[in-house]
């Protein structure tokens, strides 16, 4: 049984990465590992997961299946995962077995976004006003401070919008905690926000971090549906914007890649909106748009290899989500100059569900 | 039973590509195929294949093994290959139940360096003067009408300098003819060239044609080295290159992407040396030098998609393989600016093994 810690070591290109979650993320993560050398396990519940697809080795099991665990734990030189709702438990379990990359303790905080909140506060962060609403009655006084419009959301399990309620002038606070199922909520200011950015952050080892452009993100239906580099910002707000995602980095001692979410006020002013332990899909541009993919920068950190400087390709770079239906428009890209057409391999169209996407680098 | 032809309409991505062939080409048309949507089974007779750990579906057989090749034929929508020692017959079986690109007749042509040549002469390409040598009398003939220096090739099987051999002033032909085996050669004059060019080509079901900028290669004891584009040759002779590429893929009617090689005499006249009916290592820059790389052509061009125009990155770019032990290399690649590091996943080291490359993009 190996240590629960960091590979002291860079792992050699025949190691094998073992990736929880078997979704475009961890399929994208396993394309960029094969390019370095690495061999893939993917781990995931689902036998239709995208990701089993492109690796030679998996385990369809669920999260709390201890047996298939341990056995994964036993092909594998380091654990890492593809999004931030594999329970805890799981990642403890493997950590006790073999690195697991980044830490598992990061997923208790940011799986619970009153935690992540107060996390934010604590590091001097600016976010939107929220209070903890655990109960009907908390959310009255929680309405009192935070102010309407606010937004009602469930600290567990949300992603893409869901469990998300707006109360806004004329809302009942009875129906909006019913929505939501009841849950153990934190209620958040609405923030009137001139643009919606992200940075998309690598941390090696040894606290070298690597970030990529800022990106500018639109949202559609509470979906990402199309990110732009560079963000139309002042480069003092991007500087910021940046140094804002070394700070929740090195206050994680974070190992991979990362992205912080936050809004633009009107005068320049920063507020973190979600942190995402994993790669991102507003990163998705980088796969043709810069000199490394954050999936190759993810690889690179948890395997103990240093990071590449990204490069951006092009003076500016668009990616556009393919949700639902709109991976039709697929033929529609591929013969246009300059454009990639990325699919998922995901056969079941459903709305919501991100298909695949396109990312169009402009010259000039 | 589907009918031996090409596929008349698209392929939808959730389709499975079978390839022959589990090495470092076949590794990186799946990859190319797997951005794309597509599943990938690839069939290869070794268990180490490198290209096995980025599909999940493998066969390991023979390629005469009849009861395998029909379940793979079953298995997949088309079937194409990475090299061309793919023995006809099994192309043949396979054409017979799924469509095959290229089309399996073109192995004929290329797996025999005499009906290479004698190909090439017919249209009118320039190439190196030739002659037959089926005995050890006619090499005599031969060498009368060739003249030395010249090169001994066996007509089968040759590849990486493998099977050459240079009959000098000095040579004695006997001796020559011994160290090939004995086996069906042809002759061929030794070429004055200034420089080893290659035109990479896509060629489409519609006839379209997409060339990649011109490579110039650099061959180390007749391994290519390093591939350098643009090659440093005039814009008549680089026209002049793609235009016979486009003739050679025109007249096999050729779908995918195939590599000519050819020498540049001192004053730009183009002799062919070699077709490859295939990706080619002089074409690995297209992964991170161009808009769409020579592998994602390859899987438009056999699975009825349209062919995208490459674009350039960057105003030069320079491809230098790891050969043997140079793999090693890697390391000092990984934090060079914009420079991108391609292992193949092989776990045993020989010397002359192509383990794996490394692309510079130079902004200017």
């Amino acid at each position: 049984m190996s240590e629960a810690a960091a590979p002291r070591q860079a792992l050699k290109p025949e190691a094998t990465i073992g990736i929880l979650g078997g979704g475009q993320l961890g399929r994208m993560l396993a394309l960029a590992a094969a390019r370095l050398g690495f061999k893939c396990h993917i781990f995931a519940p689902s036998p239709d997961s995208p990701a089993f697809d492109v690796v030679h080795r998996v385990t369809t099991a669920d999260y709390n299946d201890t047996e298939a665990l341990d056995r994964f734990a036993n092909d594998v030189d380091v654990v890492t995962y593809e999004f931030e709702n594999v329970p805890a438990e799981t990642a403890t379990f493997l950590a006790a077995r073999v690195p697991v990359l980044p830490d598992p303790q990061i997923l208790a905080t940011t799986q619970d976004r009153l935690v992540e909140k107060n996390f934010i506060a604590r590091l001097g962060i600016g976010a939107a006003a929220y209070a903890e609403v655990d109960a009907p009655a908390a959310l009255a006084s929680a309405l009192e401070r935070v102010g309407r419009p606010a937004i009602l959301k469930t600290r567990r399990f949300g992603y893409d919008g869901k469990g998300h309620v707006a109360i806004k002038n004329g809302t009942d606070p009875a129906a909006a905690w019913r929505e939501v199922g009841g849950q153990p909520c934190i209620l958040e200011a609405y923030v009137p926000f001139e643009r919606e950015i992200s940075v998309v952050a690598a941390r090696a080892h040894d606290g070298a971090v690597e970030c990529f452009d800022v990106a500018e993100n639109e949202h559609r239906d509470h979906i990402l549906k199309i990110s732009r580099v560079p963000a139309a910002i002042a480069e003092t707000t991007a500087a910021e914007a940046r140094r804002i995602a070394e700070t929740v980095a090195a206050k994680f001692n974070y190992v991979g890649v990362l992205a912080v979410e936050m809004f633009v006020l009107r005068e320049g002013a920063l507020l973190v909106n979600e942190i995402a332990p994993r790669v991102h899909n507003s990163g998705h541009w980088t796969l043709d748009g810069a000199s490394v993919s954050q999936f190759e920068q993810h690889i690179r950190a948890v395997t103990g290899w240093p990071l590449a400087r990204p490069i951006r390709r092009g003076r500016r770079v668009e990616m556009t989500n393919l949700i639902g239906n709109e991976v039709d428009d697929y033929r529609r890209f591929l013969a246009m100059p300059g454009t990639a057409v990325h699919l998922y391999g995901k056969t079941a169209v459903r709305p919501g569900r991100k298909m695949g996407h396109v990312t169009q680098v402009f010259a000039d």
